[in-house]
């Protein structure tokens, strides 16, 4: 047994101070894990928009200092109070959500929004007692999303841990926490396209290439990537994506390019980029009769979706989905495990690697948008 | 085989001669069925509500005169040239939408929206050459949808007829032409609630107890009925709704009062009025995680759909239907088996009777809201 258990750890993080100012990389301490939480040594983490979202903090009340980050793949070091699934050693992913496996969300084969854990990102403690377990000086700093991968240790709640293939190599799954999984899921899970249709991916981001891959897997005669930037399209080929619309090169709205692209629709539609009119013109581009559109990205709090409702009443199905429908301690060994079988690739996903020291390079990469995932190597 | 066969056949139709004005019952003359159409002898014909939005012609553009009537039950008399399915003697519903077959809807396993026969209210004529098939004095009188059963005899699309079991009772079944079935099958084939779930149907007309009847037969433990007019509780107990809510008794949206009866939201719920007031608080009434609402009524042209797309994110559904997603040829005959295996109850939605003389107290049923059905017995 490892000699820190029990005992606050210092270590190496990446702290935010401040919204849009590089990270600093400082002494802290990691308290031990308390009832229902584990300690995890993080190996690898990997930077998602939403990390840069909440940094930037444009569009939320700001909760700084913080330690970001919340794709990662790590060890468990130590375990608190009525912890039995995981012990010290065990290979894990943290996860931004959770799952109690107690309430209505857990217990419901269709949902993953587990009332406990679902993801709170205005909330900067541990539910347990309300309080931080990383401090500096004595000085409390913020969690994020209940992860805080961009630490050398970090403390997270047992249930948004998933226990994952020891033989899995954590600089590869990593990314599995988060934005790969929501595209992935998204497509395979919930609009769940048959053999030979046709999907079309709005937004050629990282979740929109995992979406792709998932419209690959499930076998797609055509994928359509509908995105703005040109530059995605060449990339995008790698993910399955074998025909390319960007909106601006057309004078009427995408969904009739599509529909005449498609004789009338495409079979499935994944909206990746949070957007309202990409929300609306993925919807309107389904075939009626049989076309389901899903919502994955994450909207402006004042968007209003509008459309006719004709558009539903000839059978056309919108829905919306949240981490690809993967319940995190339930489902996500499963998608790792897709990976060991080559049933999922990742490596075309991962384009940069830094070490930990060099973490704000991630931040330029990604708003450069030279990166789809760069993986931050942590120095223990 | 009949004496009729290749005739023309001299018998009595109720014709709307104008908007609004009662029907005349007249002497008109039924061309015999030309190439994939029958001439089916109706022997029971009911009155939906369609009927008396097209007599009416306040919301579209009027087209009269016309024969009205599109749920009956009949016997097929005569055939055209390349129909081998019928032959004189089937029982037969005829169908306001039909199934060709051969387009893409016909030969996807999830719609029924066929290309070449979808509703077309519009259309006063047949597909094939374009006219009527109904004259009086040499002048020609419009068909309604494909069917016209206001009529002794009539001429119908072969792909809109649906073969039955001969020993079902025509004066009973003649209600799954249209509005049982299209309220039956949104809860059954498309919203699907799980025994023991809780379901919201929204407007308790005929179209709303048949998807209260769906939800009772698929063991739903709790089904809220959900109307502006509180004389239809009483009636609804009888299709298993064993709740109310009127929201003029709320001031609050109906989607709280039904949130807070349900702690958070209701299973299923089935949107049957077609006021985009009720298809917002349909949607918005699903519980987040797994809800699923089905749009059934037919809304205003000029209505638009508005939510905040998060209530899609937060992992909720919402799907249109139209004629219960059932195929009128594939699916029909077995709903009617429902029937006579006592597993689909049609007594309770038949109200009332009137001699075929006596049609136009069907209409007066109906605009003061007495009736869920009358059944309309012709006088052969």
């Amino acid at each position: 047994m490892s000699s820190t258990v029990g005992q606050v750890i210092t270590c190496k993080a990446a702290v935010a101070w401040e919204a849009g100012k590089p990270l600093v990389i400082e002494q802290v301490e990691v308290a031990p894990p308390q009832k229902m939480e584990v300690r995890l040594k993080i190996l690898f983490t990997s930077l998602c928009h939403t990390d840069v979202y909440f940094w930037e903090a444009k569009g939320q009340n700001p909760l700084f200092p913080r330690i970001l980050g919340h794709e990662a793949g790590g060890i468990v070091e130590s375990v608190g109070e009525g912890v039995t699934e995981l012990a010290p050693g065990d290979h894990v992913l943290p996860v931004f959500t959770g799952e109690c496996k107690e309430c209505a969300h857990c217990k419901s084969e269709e949902s993953n929004m587990c009332d406990l854990l679902r993801i709170n990102t205005d909330r900067g403690v541990m539910i347990n007692d309300g309080k931080s377990r990383f401090s500096k000086d004595g000085k409390p700093i913020y969690h994020f999303v209940g992860t805080s991968t961009f630490s050398e240790y970090t403390v997270v709640h047992v249930g948004c841990v998933a226990k994952i293939n020891p033989l899995a190599p954590l600089d590869k799954v990593c990314v599995l926490s988060c934005g790969i999984s929501t595209g992935f899921g998204a497509t395979v899970n919930v609009a769940k396209p048959k053999k030979g249709s046709t999907v079309a991916v709005f937004g050629l981001g990282a979740v929109g290439l995992a979406a792709a891959e998932g419209a690959r897997v499930s076998g797609a005669s055509r994928i359509i990537g509908v995105d703005l930037n040109p530059n995605r399209f060449e990339q995008a080929k790698q993910f399955g994506v074998t025909e390319f619309v960007n909106p601006k090169d057309h004078n009427k709205p995408v969904q009739e390019v599509l529909a005449e692209m498609t004789n009338g629709g495409v079979d499935r539609s994944v909206e990746c980029t949070g957007h309202i009119d990409a929300m609306i013109s993925a919807f309107e581009s389904v075939h009626d009769g049989w076309g389901v559109a899903v919502l994955v990205g994450v909207p402006h709090k004042d968007a209003v979706f509008k459309t006719h409702p004709t558009n539903f009443l000839n059978e056309r199905t919108l829905k919306g989905t949240f981490f690809g429908n993967y319940k995190p301690r339930s489902d996500i060994p499963a998608v790792v495990e897709k990976y060991m079988n080559k049933d999922l690739e990742l490596e075309k996903f991962i384009t940069h690697h830094v070490p930990f020291s060099e973490i704000n390079k991630a931040f330029d990469y990604m708003l450069k948008g030279e990166s789809i995932r760069c993986i931050i190597r942590m120095e223990h």
